[in-house]
C-alpha cells in the first residue's frame, strides 16, 4: 500500500483556469479595486516588511526575476519573466507564479499562477498611487502602449479614479484595435489615436506601458503639461526606460522602493541622489503627494514584491469562499520528521 | 465553453509521491551516484553559471531561502526552509521545491518537490567532494547527527566511496536507533556510539550533520587526527556552525562558492581572507585536492544553487522514460499574447 500524504503536506494550487474563474466571479474592475485596497493597507505598514531589490537573471532575450518579501508572519515571493521578444514568437512577454509560506514553519501555504494576477496587481498599484497623486478632477487618460496590460489599467482607472475617457496609442495599430474592441461596453469613451502626441492631448493622466528592452522615448518633454500625472509602468529593468530625461527634471517623482527603482526605473537616467519621494510615506501622511494643480507628478513604477504579496494574500483569503483550487502533494511529511529515508523506502512497491 | 490551456501553458509537476516512485525505481544509492556525476559535470563548467549567494529571509524560528542560478540556457531555483524547531513540532526541518525554466522565453519547464531531492543532492555533493578529497583507502565513516540526512549520506558514501562501516552518534539516541534500523540490510556495518569521541575513533571520514541554529561544537580539536576528511554539512547559515575553530586552522578547507560560504559556512569563524580552495578548481585540475596522507581536508559545505540545478536537470531528463508527473496549468497562454484581457473575459460563464 502506498502511504497517502497528510493534509500538512498539501499546498493549494490556483491554476490559470482557477484564477480566471475567480476573477470573473468577482469582476475584473472590482478585483483590481479590492487588490488596490489590499496593497494600500500593506503600504501603510511598510516598515514591517523585509525588503530587498528583486533578484534578476539577465540574458540577451530578457530577464527572470525572483521577488521575495515577508511581513514577519507570512513570506511570499513571485517568479516573473520579462521577454519583450516573446510576443512575436506567440509567447507572453510576462508570465509569473507566486508562493506564500508561513514564516514560523517555512511551509508553503499557497502556489498560484500570477500571469493574470500580475496584470491585476499592476493596474491596482497604478490606481492606488493615482488616488494620492493624480488631479482629483481627472477624467481623461492617455495610454501609450496597448499591450497585455492596457485594458486592466483602463478598467482600474475607471473604477477607482473615475476616468471616463481613454485615448489609446500604440506603434502597432493592431494592439490599439484589440484594446478598443475589448473595452467596448465598458462605459469608457475610447479614442484611437494615430500618434502619441494626439493621445496625450487633453489628458489628465498619461499611462506609459510599452515593453521594449531598450532605452526608448515614448514621451518627449513637449508632450507633458502642467498638472498632469504620469503613470510610467513600462520601464522596469536596467536599460529599459520610456520617458525623456527632461520630463523627469520637471516632475515630482514618486517611487515604490528606491534601491530597486534606482536600478530599474525611469530615474536610472538621473543622478543617484536625485530627490524622490517614497510612495508609502505619502500614504502614511509623512510626505506630501500632489500639493498643487500645476504640479507634474510622476509615479515611476517598476513593481515591488510587497504588491505581489498583497495580491497573493487577497487570493489566499478568497480560497475558502470563492476559490477553486487543487491540493498539490508538494511537501514531504513523514510520520517521524527525522525519518525521511524511511518514508521514501516505505513508498517502494513490494 | 471554457477554453482549454494549450500544451505550452502546462508545466510538469513532480510531487513527493512522484519523486518517491522515481527514487525507488532507480534505487536510492544509484540515484545519489547519478546525481553526484551530474553535479560534478556542472562543476566542470563552473564559469558558465550565473552565481549569487542565496537570498535568505531570517526569522527567530529559522530561514527561508531562494537559490537561483542559470547556465545561460536553463534557469533554476530552489525554495528551501531551515527550521530547527520544526522537528519537535512534527514538521520537517528542511522542506523544498524547485523550478527549471528556459532562459530564452522565461517559461517554466519543471516544478518539482525537493524535500526528498535535496536529501539526495546533499549526499551526492558530499560524495562528489569526497571523491576528490577523502583518503582513497577510506572505509570507516563517523556520522555525528543522525537526522533526516544521515542514511542518504551513509548509502551514498558506501556506493561511491566504498565505505563499509558507519559509526553513528546523536545527542538523541532515538535518532541513532532510527538510522541504524534503516541501514539494516544495506551491507554496511553499523556501530551505535554513545559519544562523539567514540564515533570518530578510527574513522577515515567524519560527517557532521546536526541542525541547531546556533554556534555548536560537535567536533573539538582533539577529536580530529592526521589524514582525516571532514564532511561538514550541518553549518549552513550565519551563527550556525559545528566545528571548533582550531580544527579549521589545522585543515585545508574546500568550499563551494566563497561569497556564500564566508557568510554561512564554518569559515565564518575565520578571518574573511583566510585561504580556502574552491571545489570546482580541484575538479577541473586547477588546484590540488588531497596531496598527502596526513593532511586534514575539510569540505565546508553549505549547499549551492548549481547542485540543485544539476539535480533538477537529472529529474527533468527522467520524466520521459522513468517519471510520473502531472501537467499543471501554470502559464497563461492567450491565442494573441497581447490579449490576456480577452482570454480572461472569454473564460467567464455565459
Amino acid at each position: 500500500m502506498i502511504p497517502q500524504p497528510s493534509a500538512m503536506a498539501m499546498v493549494p494550487f490556483v491554476s490559470v483556469q482557477d484564477m480566471m474563474t475567480l476573477v470573473n466571479k468577482i469582476g475584473i474592475a472590482q478585483m483590481i479595486a479590492d487588490i488596490a485596497d489590499e496593497i494600500e493597507a500593506d503600504y501603510r505598514r511598510w516598515p514591517q516588511f523585509d525588503k530587498t531589490p528583486r533578484v534578476p537573471a539577465h540574458s540577451a532575450e530578457g530577464v527572470i526575476e525572483l521577488m521575495p518579501t515577508s511581513d514577519g508572519e507570512t513570506y511570499g515571493f513571485k517568479y516573473v519573466n520579462g521577454h519583450p521578444a516573446n510576443m512575436a514568437r506567440g509567447f507572453q512577454t510576462v508570465t509569473a507564479f507566486g508562493v506564500l509560506a508561513r514564516v514560523d514553519t517555512g511551509y508553503p501555504i499557497l502556489l498560484s499562477e500570477m500571469t493574470v494576477l500580475t496584470a491585476l496587481r499592476t493596474a491596482a498599484t497604478s490606481v492606488m498611487a493615482a488616488r494620492h497623486l493624480a488631479p482629483k478632477t481627472a477624467r481623461t487618460m492617455a495610454m501609450i502602449g496597448n499591450g497585455a496590460q492596457c485594458e486592466f489599467q483602463a478598467l482600474g482607472f475607471q473604477k477607482v479614479i473615475g476616468i471616463d475617457t481613454v485615448r489609446l496609442f500604440d506603434i502597432d495599430p493592431a494592439a490599439t484595435a484589440k484594446a478598443a474592441k475589448n473595452l467596448q461596453g465598458s462605459g469608457l469613451t475610447v479614442v484611437k489615436c494615430k500618434t502619441a502626441e494626439d493621445a496625450v492631448t487633453g489628458a489628465d493622466i498619461i499611462t506609459t506601458c510599452t515593453a521594449d528592452k531598450q532605452y526608448a522615448t515614448v514621451l518627449t518633454d513637449n508632450m507633458v503639461g502642467a498638472g498632469q500625472h504620469i503613470n510610467a509602468i513600462g520601464g522596469d529593468c536596467p536599460g529599459k526606460t520610456e520617458l525623456h530625461r527632461d520630463i523627469l527634471l520637471r516632475s515630482d517623482i514618486f517611487v515604490e522602493y528606491p534601491p530597486q527603482t534606482r536600478i530599474e526605473g525611469e530615474i536610472q537616467a538621473l543622478d543617484p541622489d536625485h530627490p524622490v519621494t517614497e510612495l508609502w510615506q505619502v500614504i502614511c501622511g509623512d510626505a506630501p503627494g500632489r500639493t498643487d494643480s500645476r504640479q507634474i507628478t510622476l509615479f515611476d513604477s517598476v513593481g515591488f514584491a510587497t504588491e505581489d504579496f498583497s495580491a497573493l494574500r487577497y487570493v489566499h483569503r478568497q480560497l475558502r469562499d470563492n476559490g477553486t483550487y487543487q491540493d498539490l502533494d508538494m511537501i514531504a511529511d513523514p510520520d517521524d520528521p527525522r525519518d525521511l529515508f524511511g518514508m521514501v523506502r516505505r513508498a517502494a512497491p513490494n
